[in-house]
C-alpha cells in the first residue's frame, strides 16, 4: 500500500481543506459525515495518477479527484436509500443517521458540490468537455443503477446486461476519474481514449471481483457476511450466469428463492452448490483476470514513468485485495 | 394570456423534441413522465425574455430554458419525496405512480440532463460562467429546501430567515432562469446584474403571494384546500408573522397546534382569526407589492422593446393569478 499512501495523502489533506458553509446544518453535516468516513478513496487517486501518467503535475488534477470523489459520495448516500442499507464503511449510513429526506437532500447539495469542484480546473482546460465527459458518466451510473433495480425482479438477465449494469455502476466511474485527471493534464484525444478503455477494464474487473468476494473472501477482513449477495437475491455475475446454466427443475427453485428474498442459510448453501456445479467462481475469476489484463494492456500504451508504475501496483493490490 | 402563448408553444415544442432513451425504463419514463405535465413553465418562458430583453433572438436562449425547466422538475420530484406529497398538477406524484427509489433516482438523471442541456449553448457564449450561475443557484434551491424542513420544528423564525428560505428555494431557480438567458444574448455584467435583481424581487414577490393564496385564493381555481398551508403547519409569511405578533397565551395554544400536525379545521379557523387579528394578511400583499415595485424598477432598466412590454404583462398576470 506505501505506493498510494503519497496520493491518499493529498485526497484526504485536499478533503480536510472543503470548506462547507455550516448553515443549513440539514445540507452540509450529511455532506461533511460521509466526507469523514474511511473509503479507498480509488476514484481521485485514479485521478491523480491519470494525470501524472499524461505528463503534467499530479496537483493539477485536485479539482478533478475532489470532483470525482464527491460525486462518487452522492451516488452512496442515494443508493444506501435505494438499497435501505443501514450501515456504510462501519457507519451508520446518512439516511439512518438523520432521515431519508436530509440524505435526498443532501446527496442533491453534495453533487452540485462536485459540479463545482471542476469549476477550478485550470483556466486553460476546456472546461466544457470535462463536464460533458463527467456529465456522461454520472448518467451512465444512473443508467447503471436503474438496470440493476430492474434486475431485481428479472431471472433473465444476460451476461451482456449484466456486464451494461457494472458498466454503469462501477466503471463508467473510475475510467471518468481517469479521463478527467487526463484533461488536467491537457491529455491528447489519443491518451484521453486508452485512460478511458483503461478505466472501463478496470472496473469491469473490479466489480467481477467483487462479486467473487461476496463467497470467497474471508467474511472478517471483507467487512460483509459471507454469501450476503446470495442472501439479498443480487444479481452478480455469479447468480446471472448459474440463472443461465441450471436445469428446469433447478431454475424453477432458485427462482422461486429470489422471489422471496432474503435467502435464508439453508438456500443460500443450496445455491453455493449450484455455483460449484456450474463452475460460475472460475469463469468469474478468469473474465475478472481477462478484463485486469485488458486494463493492463490499455495502460501498457503509455511510456513509462513513475505513474504507471504506480498504476500498475493499484492493479496488483486491487487484484489481490480482500477487502 | 395571449401575450406568452408564443414563448409557452416553443417551450413546449422543445420539450417534446427531448429525446432521451427509452431504456432504462426505470430511468427514463418518470423523467418524461414529469415533463408531460402541465406546468406553467414560468422559468423557461423567463429564459426566453431575458435573453429578448438583451438584445437576441430568443431561440438562443433555448438551451437555458429547457436547463432550468428540467432542474426545475428535478427539485419537484424531490421535494414531493420530501413532502410525501400524493399528487402534482392533477397527477400523481413520481414516487407514488412508481416507487421512492424510482423517484430518487429518476430526479438525479433529470438533474444530469439539465446539465447536459447548458452543453448545447452556442460556442462563444461563456458556458463555465453559466454553469457557475447554473451550479450557485441551484445549491441555493438546495439551502432552501433544508432551511423549510429545519423551520418545521422551529418556532422562532425570523422574517429575515423566512426570506432567506423563500431566496432559495423560489427567488433563485427564477433568478437563474434570467440570468442564463441574458447569458445566451451575451449580456453585458450590468444587465445581468439587472436580471438577477430582477429575479430575486420578483421570486420573493411571487411566494409571498403564493403564501397568500392559501388562505384568500377560490380554492376550486388555485387546486389546493383554503388554510392548506395552516393545516400542514407551514412556516409562511403569514404564520411567521403571526408567531411574533402573538401574546404569550396564544403563542402556547398555537406553537401547540404546530406540534401536533395536521390541525382540524376548528384549529385552523383560529388561526384564521389571528392572521385578522394581527393584520398579517395585508403585511403581506403590501410586502409582495413592494418586492413586484422592485422587480419593475429592474425591469426599467432596460431599454424599450416588446420583451419589456412582456414581461411587464407577465409581471401583471403573475400579480392577478388566482392559481
Amino acid at each position: 500500500m506505501d505506493f498510494i499512501k503519497h496520493y491518499a495523502a493529498l485526497v484526504e489533506s485536499e478533503l480536510e481543506l472543503l470548506d462547507f458553509p455550516l448553515k443549513p446544518t440539514t445540507l452540509y453535516e450529511p455532506q461533511r459525515y460521509i466526507l469523514s468516513g474511511s473509503g479507498k478513496r480509488i476514484r481521485p487517486i485514479l485521478a491523480l495518477m491519470g494525470c501524472g501518467l499524461c505528463g503534467k503535475e499530479i496537483r493539477k488534477a485536485i479539482p478533478a479527484a475532489l470532483a470525482v470523489e464527491l460525486v462518487h459520495n452522492f451516488t452512496l448516500i442515494h443508493d444506501d436509500i435505494m438499497d435501505q442499507a443501514d450501515v456504510r464503511r462501519g457507519n451508520p449510513t446518512v439516511h439512518r443517521r438523520w432521515d431519508g429526506s436530509t440524505a435526498i437532500l443532501s446527496g442533491d447539495g453534495l453533487f452540485v458540490q462536485a459540479l463545482l469542484q471542476l469549476q477550478r480546473l485550470d483556466p486553460e482546460i476546456d472546461y466544457k468537455r470535462a463536464n460533458k465527459i463527467f456529465l456522461d458518466g454520472i448518467n451512465r451510473v444512473c443508467e447503471g443503477q436503474a438496470l440493476d433495480m430492474e434486475f431485481e425482479n428479472r431471472m433473465d438477465v444476460t451476461t451482456g446486461e449484466y456486464l451494461e449494469m457494472i458498466g454503469g455502476k462501477t466503471a463508467a466511474l473510475l475510467s471518468v476519474s481517469l479521463q478527467l485527471g487526463g484533461m488536467a493534464a491537457k491529455a491528447s484525444d489519443e491518451q484521453l481514449e486508452y485512460l478511458k478503455q483503461f478505466g472501463e477494464s478496470l472496473g469491469l474487473a473490479f466489480q467481477i471481483q467483487d462479486d467473487l468476494m461476496d463467497v470467497t473472501a474471508d467474511p472478517e477482513k471483507f467487512g460483509k457476511k459471507q454469501g450476503g449477495d446470495i442472501s439479498e437475491g443480487k444479481k452478480t455475475f455469479l447468480m446471472v450466469q448459474t440463472l443461465g446454466f441450471c436445469d428446469p427443475d433447478e431454475r424453477e427453485w432458485l427462482t422461486g428463492c429470489l422471489k422471496n428474498r432474503p435467502l435464508q442459510s439453508e438456500a443460500v448453501q443450496n445455491v453455493l452448490a449450484l455455483y460449484e456445479k456450474y463452475d460460475v467462481i472460475e469463469s468469474a475469476e478468469s473474465l475478472s483476470h481477462d478484463y485486469y489484463e485488458k486494463a493492463i494492456h490499455s495502460l501498457n500504451l503509455f511510456g513509462d514513468s513513475n505513474y504507471k508504475q504506480d498504476l500498475q501496483q493499484l492493479i496488483n493490490y486491487l487484484k489481490r485485495r480482500d477487502s
